[in-house]
């Protein structure tokens, strides 16, 4: 088998630290990341406390302040001593119950920095005292303020994150507004840092040095969404999204925040690559999740987003017992798992957009019989993928949900599909009079309701895939149930045309909303123009490009979203998605550049098999990759399906070929793709 | 072995062309490379010819002017008409005597389009007649004008070739300034594509897209050589280097013009692994060059630098025959095969400088005695490297050409270092009548003279390395006794310190100049700082990266360029420059980003050692590579001297780590490059 060779990592001299309690030091305080390749520097002067970062001693982020503002209390910012430095260093492997790979490593050294107030004023928080943590890995690093029990501090509401982050070089930045109507499904923009306004985490950027370096959150639990606000020069400031009366956080010590994170490689592949974001979630906390089923799924969805079938009863209702029953026949032949099934249950016939209590979750339409349709689908070992279009109100559907659930688990239901669709801001929360609350889908109160959805589902071993929801943190490893999300523009803008993803789309996900976690994008698109039903839109990629999405966008759950009939017109090329997993031992980004190209391999869970995805932007691309990942000494039968010699996505998106060869880990594979192209391939042991 | 798998590009679809002569065709002529990455367009309309180039269907060049403007007749550029059209499809292999690798593919296919005026006016040059010839591979392209031998044209002056570059897309380039007093001797500029002035080639940029593009010309021949001027946004001219009378070629029908060429990559290294050049050369002309001696040397050099010894006689004269004698000694002792020798002939001790003249190239000093040190040379299997500083003044050195070049092989000399330092354009040109007129470095007076130094030093099996040079254009396919020249800002900008060389210098080369052929770079500079000699100098690189150098910037010579006695110093980082080779039978360039970082590997002509260099800028960086390119099954030594752990260019640059694991092609090499910093590394099969 292949190894990554750890020698040079381990020559590099790992700090010999194990849990180590020092005295106050006296100025600065740093620490290395096992590789001695990042170093951070906490500063605690007069006028605040900062952080810096390195990278082989050269400066990535400046002195850049630490601190926490409350509405009824004087900040946590100045006037701070530390009076306690504890550091440790942790090596340890976890295992995915799910996931990328097999087994995480969590490789990292740790600084914890106690900090004190030392005012002499009377009647002030003299004395509050507060934890500040950084976690570095090679990769990346975390940190996060942790406030501990104590007389000075009870329930406190945060008016302001002050956290900076004062980028050293400037950069190219991708990266999608905070804080807007469409949460997050908005093209990415390119731009320099400087003319970043309000960010989305992930915001990406290429330093004009060539590093590539990621900002985002880890473990979004009990606190508000970050998104990065720019206040100066390659300056930027935490900012959180607000609850309706203005407060960012309300809670009460002890409390931790969710960790800053900064993914930090010399390559655009490095990001993909890493796992910081998953490290520094907490473990599992569900016990045993056999349950929760990866697999691939089809479903009554795309023919709504054609405008051929609709949510709503009438004479093109999609859910009906007949349409499901044959999408659950489609299912059953071809191999797939589930059949997701929108507009089954009441309230998409009024104005359920501004009106989500419309909903009910318990409440199929009369030409819809669940019951009947879990039997169905039971008998051909396929299960109904459940549907929760809260349309943000999301009291009415707390209300609804432990029956929702309870209902659904009866007729086998082991993944529901939610829906948030609302405008940024417009999360309709009700208190306990009814009065109206308008929040924001990343605000504090989504996140904890998304946490008891979790656990709600969990009860009745049902895994949640939310669409419009809050933007993944890696709390996936906390709660594995947590099975997938949206949280950035999908297939269905292809069909809306308001415009349609360009090309660069998918070359830009993998190195931003793909580093939060999977994400339910719904590739398979194999009638690409849609001439019958929408001859304006399109899908701007070849037929090949839309195989490629399978290896390319993590998921755990992937849907072939197209029609059935659609499918059985190329079964050839249908034949890779039947084929693909989504659930793997291992995956490795190999080429990359952010809104250019990326080329990822996945090892099968559950065999020998790798699979390869390489995709492009607009511009055709030459690429070679080394097939060093394969097993030495096996001859591998190489399933290729490429865009053809006359491929491009514009004018001949159809144009691919299908061939076999054979070949061994010792073989240099060539990938061409066609403007807006891209390549699949399955590698299996030869007989 | 590992093999690079064909099947795709075969796969592609060749055009089945042979060589096939078509009627005069309707509309713009068409023709694509190989695997149909490329292709290029020709239109002929009543305001000029033009051609344009895509890539996978869409736009890198956009329509661009060709022609030809002469001194006494009417330009070849408008009111042509195309008349005959060529194709021909070629697929060889030849083999290279010395160079980066044994054997090198010649894939193309061409378009041979013929041009001919179609005037009605009376007494203009109705009828005269042309070809352009576009060789299309699929990593890039040349083309050339050839002029047939017609009545219409005989002797012609050249005054102006239109030769136009439209680039589709904004872009960063690398580049240097065209026609300065400094030669080729600047550090690279990197600039928008539109803050280009005039710049020599290669000029190598990335588009916003992602294309690496590099502009530069192959078999410059009897002809001047080209600048790139921007005329307008994204638009460039073709800007030869003029005779001082302003005609920039005096020649006469039948002739044909250097090649334009374009290497076009979707990735950095590509550019490196790229046989365009020297495919569009002419094959060797010389027949047997056994005598062609690739190899290491040292010399009486860096110490001139440091200004410890001296070029003229006097007191710290360094060609003494006992200081000569040291050197061959340590060559013997250490494995060098060569000692040049700077400052062993008369004419030093004047003002040299501006006066050329004083050099006699068969008088040594008497402190040198060149008959007994050649005998003591060869008695320890040593040869002495000659050294031809002319100053400038090529005809007084045309003059004693023959005789020098006779004493040099009568001593055992194979290899003479030539000089021009001169400012740009004051070259001196002597006609008969003594009277002086001054040249370009990269003109045609200079490519001439180059050529007949090479025929000259061919008869006596002598080897020329150039310093201060016409740039190279691939002509060691045609003369390979024109075995390396300089062009570039070598080490001796280190000592100089005006500034040094920064650390960004040489990942900049490899992109750049190194694209055009072998550099004399002069590495291995062990002591960095020279304290004693130069205190406000340095070397702006680790330990490791002088090392790198001699993988990276791919030279058949290769100087240990610093003084023995630093060399004994270290003698456990100097085995890596004892064991080097410097003829390889593969090169691979793996990682790379123009100015950022670059590894490549290189398998020994003599053995089946494979070497790896890997360098960076003034950023550290984690890289890793595939292993893939040793053989499969076999346990290999390698011998790694990489950056310490807190090794740093600038505060630490002697950190060093050497030591020796055992790899196999599966594995993965993590390399680390500290700030500034390099890896060498040598891969022997474990006995």
């Amino acid at each position: 088998m292949r190894r990554i060779l750890s020698f040079l990592v381990l020559g590099f001299g790992l700090f010999a630290l194990g849990v180590r309690a020092d005295d106050v030091p006296e100025g600065p305080v740093s620490l290395s990341s096992p590789g001695n390749i990042l170093s951070v520097t906490i500063d605690a002067g007069p006028s605040g406390v900062t952080y810096s970062i390195s990278r082989f001693g050269e400066p990535v982020i400046d002195a850049s302040r630490l601190g926490l503002r409350f509405k009824d209390a004087r900040a946590l910012a100045t006037g701070l001593a530390v009076t306690h430095v504890e550091t440790r260093s942790v090596d340890e492997t976890w295992p995915l119950p799910w996931g990328e790979r097999a087994e995480v490593r969590n490789h990292f050294n740790e600084l914890a920095v106690d900090l004190r107030e030392v005012r002499e004023e009377k009647g002030l928080d003299k004395g509050r005292s507060f934890r500040v943590v950084f976690r570095l890995y090679d990769d990346g690093l975390g940190f996060r303020y942790e406030i501990g029990k104590q007389s000075g501090i009870g329930a406190v509401e945060i008016t302001d994150e002050l956290t900076e982050f004062k980028f050293h070089d400037d950069a190219t930045a991708w990266w999608i507004p905070g804080r807007q109507w469409n949460r997050y499904e908005y093209l990415y923009e390119k731009t320099p840092l400087d003319e970043v306004t309000m960010a989305h985490t992930p915001i990406t950027m290429r330093t004009t040095g060539g590093l590539h370096i990621s900002v985002h959150e880890a473990a979004l639990l009990h606190y508000a969404g970050m998104s990065m606000r720019r206040v100066g020069p390659r300056q930027f400031v935490t900012d959180l999204a607000p609850w309706s009366d203005g407060v960012k956080v309300k809670t009460k010590a002890p409390f931790v925040t969710p960790w800053r994170t900064l993914q930090i490689a010399d390559s655009a592949p490095g990001l993909i690559n890493s796992d910081l974001i998953l490290n520094l979630n907490e473990p599992n906390k569900l016990g045993d999740v056999s349950w929760v089923e990866p697999g691939k799924y089809v479903g009554i969805w795309w023919g709504m987003h054609l405008a051929i079938e609709s949510w709503g009863s009438g004479p093109i209702h999609g859910a009906t017992t007949e349409n499901t029953k044959r999408y659950i026949d489609f299912a059953a032949k071809y191999g797939f798992k589930g059949v997701l099934v929108e507009g089954w249950n009441e309230g998409w016939d009024g104005d359920w957009f501004n009106n989500g209590d419309l909903f009910s979750f318990t409440k199929p339409y009369p030409d819809f019989d669940l019951e009947a349709l879990g039997k169905y689908a039971a008998e051909r070992g396929v299960r109904i993928i459940g549907h929760h279009e809260t349309s943000g109100s999301v009291t009415n559907y707390e209300n609804q949900m432990a029956d929702a659930f309870k209902l659904y688990e009866k007729v086998g239901v082991r993944q529901v599909k939610t829906g948030y669709v609302a405008n940024g801001g417009e999360i309709i929360r009700r208190d306990k009079k009814g009065h109206v609350f308008n929040e924001w889908h990343d605000g504090q109160f989504m996140a904890e309701h998304h946490e008891r959805v979790l656990i709600e589902a969990a009860e009745h071993k049902i895994s949640i895939n939310a669409h419009e929801p809050i933007k993944d943190t890696g709390l996936r490893r906390t709660y594995p149930n947590w099975i997938a999300r949206e949280g950035a523009r999908g297939q269905e803008y292809n069909a809306w045309g308001e415009p349609g993803n360009p090309p660069s789309h998918t070359a830009i996900l993998p190195f931003t909303r793909m580093l939060s976690g999977p994400m339910d994008f719904t590739p398979g698109i194999f009638d690409l123009l849609f001439e019958k039903e929408k001859p304006d839109n399109r899908v701007e990629t070849t037929l090949a490009k839309q195989l490629a999405l399978y290896v390319v966008l993590y998921s755990p759950i992937q849907m072939a979203a197209d029609l059935p009939e659609n499918y059985e017109k190329r079964l050839d090329a249908f034949q890779f998605i039947r084929d693909v997993p989504t659930d793997w031992a291992d995956s490795r980004a190999l080429t990359g550049e952010i809104g250019e190209q990326v080329t990822i391999v996945r090892k099968d869970r559950h065999s020998e098999d790798w699979y390869l995805g390489s995709l492009t932007d607009d511009h055709g691309r030459l690429l070679s990759v080394p097939l060093n990942f394969l097993t030495p000494g096996v001859t591998y039968k190489a399933q290729v399906y490429r865009d053809g010699l006359q491929a491009h996505w514009d004018s001949n998106p159809y144009d691919m070929i299908i061939e076999e060869i054979e070949v061994t880990s010792a073989d240099t594979f060539p990938i061409r793709l066609a403007a807006g192209g891209g390549m699949a391939v399955r590698f299996t042991p030869a007989q």
